[in-house]
């Protein structure tokens, strides 16, 4: 029988740990040793370097060994070569360590059967210690609000902006190209690796995030190092909390799943699997991964319940109100005719020669005139058969009328899109938007719908 | 029977202007008629502002009448109320005036028999002067490279790296949206809009964009203002000049193509007609906008044909790896083993616990090692089963590998595309990566593999 979740309490050494050791700690600027020591520049704990040669590393004292601590560290980062990994890993396990991360490649994922075995050691050492193993082939993990980073890769700073995505991803170096999304103003708390998974998986980083109370939503990327039933558990875990979760597996063609055993050790299961696993975890299944991120953010932002099914559609270009309305029929989500008194409101708002419709295209007037934008928004957000209001926005520019969608969604209840339609993809006025705690930004139509589209079915 | 295409020479007085009216030209600043003025800032030739009200405006002596003008100008910009148009045409008409360029809306996109009666008069008058009308309710056009614009919204400045995508938009906004690209580093020719296309349509923008060896390729978007005939003889010319088409209709939605009559009046065939228009005309079809201009620029930085079917995947990281392998698949793209003198190549390249496959998983030894992927890239490239490369590409940094895999691109006369995975869109490395000529960049592996699959197909 497969084991239960280990619950927040259970990764609490790693998640919030009080000290770390790092051993394998190390000088050499490029080594991972040193890279370690300097994500723990700002730790708020104690940080103890181990390296029998050397007596201090960047005016930190060394140990030479884990015996020479002062104390037990809560979680001990294995910076070593395979070949001394399973010595430091008991040494771990003797001393009362809580938890490990283990960098090391050559284990399952070179296919070959030593390298399994070294990898089922590696677990049954934990296991039988009650010790939390995070790898090996990982990156690490990092609490981004609180500053907390045990891994060697760079992690991005913490964007304190609206309502925080938790990344879990299987693979590192993936979730740190994911990551990087704070770089363009998306609030994230967490980054969760778990590389071969031999003991602590996605399902365990989904399970405690959705308890930590620190996010609104999760990210989740994986390609197969988590059991099915801990997946669905985590899912209901979170579900229970409130906390959505945008999820895309890799390895969902045969050939994907094929090189997903090189490179994590992980037996995909066919894709249909990962359909019937949303449907039963209540995951939002993602399609493309560049898409994950703003799923998770509109899922972070959105109310819990849509107030009706359909959206509206407010545009200040009749071509991208076209491709919305393509959009939402490709992802079977209903775009109303506005009820009369929604007539009313547009034709007061628009200029002459404009049609009070939905999807309403408010004419180049929208740079002229904010106020047009304001009343078209108003009048489809207080349409009693929309629920959400998708709005492409064409041309890279700074505007209050970002503010005044995210205080039109607070006020109705009912989530904003702001599809980002510029490929100027990060000019100006789209950190402001991100930044708003109630405005999602897409940079695809077809994204922002099929976000909309789960969103409104999850609600059934 | 229609007209035949509007070849460059017709057209040439809009390329090619020596010089230009503004009628309705203004010293307000938000007006039209100032932005218009302002646009031609940098315009080599002779620039005549009319307007009664004005003796002189920013500097230009300003016309009261286009009776007034020491010479004919080649293009008339139509910069007033729609109650005004039709008289000013009339006139440029009389004067022999070449073209004219109509920003007023108000006519057949108002789905009413006065405003569509209004459209063909000036369509009309047009034609029996021999004069080429562009709009009525478009927003001009620019030649980027030689700082010409006849519009009023803000153009991008070009960019004068590689290989130049044409532009070519009916809807002015979302071609405005896409030219923004510009400022990303994506290096664009023209911006060519049409608007309702009462004359001058997208199929004679992009045959006269193809004769002009101006762009090495040209991105399409449009809703329905050109008949497939044109379009595919506008096709057949791109192609007998090796500038290939990438083309995405806006409307393949039955709502979508509704909601086109309400932006241009323009009368939009079912999504089937689509997909039968690129196979004849030879058009690379897009289905999703936010991919149109990445497949436009591989377009255009792809050799002429693929000296073999299959891709080699290079990437730093073993997700991103599995996600090209997924991407491949869905495009039915074949993902060859390497040849046994490849695995070799490969062997030598990677570190030890690397498998010399294809896909390649350099592993994170890419970052700390620039030459690692170095020689994976070139054991790929020279495989012979292999006709382009894909390099996933993890982090936004910048890389001596970036000018490498021109380089090897040129030399191998296969294209490399880029796929930056961080969704730090805009990060470091990118621009100088969208620089190379020989490069590709995407920000989707699914776009990616698509344009390939399609450049693969073509060449049959």
């Amino acid at each position: 029988m497969p084991r239960a979740l280990h619950g927040l309490a259970a990764l609490r050494s790693l998640l919030a740990p009080r000290s770390v050791a790092v051993i394998g700690a190390s000088p050499t600027p490029a080594s991972m040793g040193a890279r370690t020591l300097a994500n723990l520049q700002g730790f708020p704990g104690r940080v103890f370097p181990v390296n029998g040669r050397y007596t201090e590393i960047g005016g930190r004292r060394c140990f030479a060994t884990l015996a020479d601590l002062p104390g037990t560290p809560d979680v001990a980062i294995i910076a070593l070569a395979k070949d001394r990994v399973e010595q430091a890993v008991a040494d771990c396990a003797a001393r009362g360590v809580g938890a490990v991360v283990i960098y090391a490649a050559g284990y399952a994922e070179t296919q070959e059967v030593e390298g399994a075995a070294a990898q089922a050691r590696l677990a049954a050492i934990g296991r039988e210690a009650g010790m939390r193993v995070v790898g090996p082939n990982c990156a690490g993990l990092a609490d981004l609000r609180r500053g907390m980073v045990l891994g060697f890769p760079e992690f991005p700073a913490s964007v304190a902006n609206g309502r925080a995505i938790g990344l879990v991803s299987q693979s590192g170096a993936l979730g740190l190209a994911l990551a990087q999304a704070a770089q363009r103003g998306v609030a994230l708390s967490h980054v969760l690796t778990s590389g071969n998974s031999c003991d602590v998986d996605v399902a365990d980083w989904v399970a405690a995030l959705a308890e930590s109370g620190d996010c609104a939503a999760i990210a989740l990327c994986w390609e197969g190092g988590a059991p099915r039933d801990r997946l669905v558990e985590a899912g209901r875990i979170a579900a229970a909390r409130g906390v959505r979760i945008a999820a895309c597996r890799l390895g969902l063609s045969v050939l994907g799943a094929e090189q997903a055993l090189f490179h994590t050790g992980s037996v995909v299961a066919p894709a249909e699997d990962f359909t019937g696993l949303c449907a039963e975890a209540g995951f939002v299944p993602v399609q493309r991964i560049e898409a994950l991120i703003e799923t998770a953010g509109f899922l972070a932002k959105a109310p819990a319940r849509p107030l009706a099914r359909g959206v509206g559609i407010a545009s200040g270009s009749g071509g991208t109100a076209i491709l919305a309305v393509d959009a939402a029929s490709r992802h079977g989500v209903a775009v109303p005719a506005p009820a009369a008194e929604t007539v009313a409101k547009l034709r007061a708002a628009l200029p002459a020669f404009a049609a009070p419709r939905n999807p309403c295209d408010a004419t180049a007037q929208v740079t002229a005139n904010p106020q047009v934008l304001r009343g078209v928004v108003d009048a489809l957000l207080g349409d009693p058969a929309i629920g959400a209001l998708v709005c492409p926005w064409g041309k890279a520019y700074r505007s209050d009328n970002i503010a005044f969608l995210g205080e039109a969604a607070r006020r109705n209840g009912k989530p904003v899109c702001l599809v980002w339609m510029s490929q100027w993809l990060e000019g100006p006025g789209v950190i402001e938007a991100e930044a708003e705690p109630d405005v999602a930004v897409f940079r695809s139509l077809d994204s922002c719908l099929a976000a909309v589209a789960a969103w409104m079915a999850q609600a059934r």
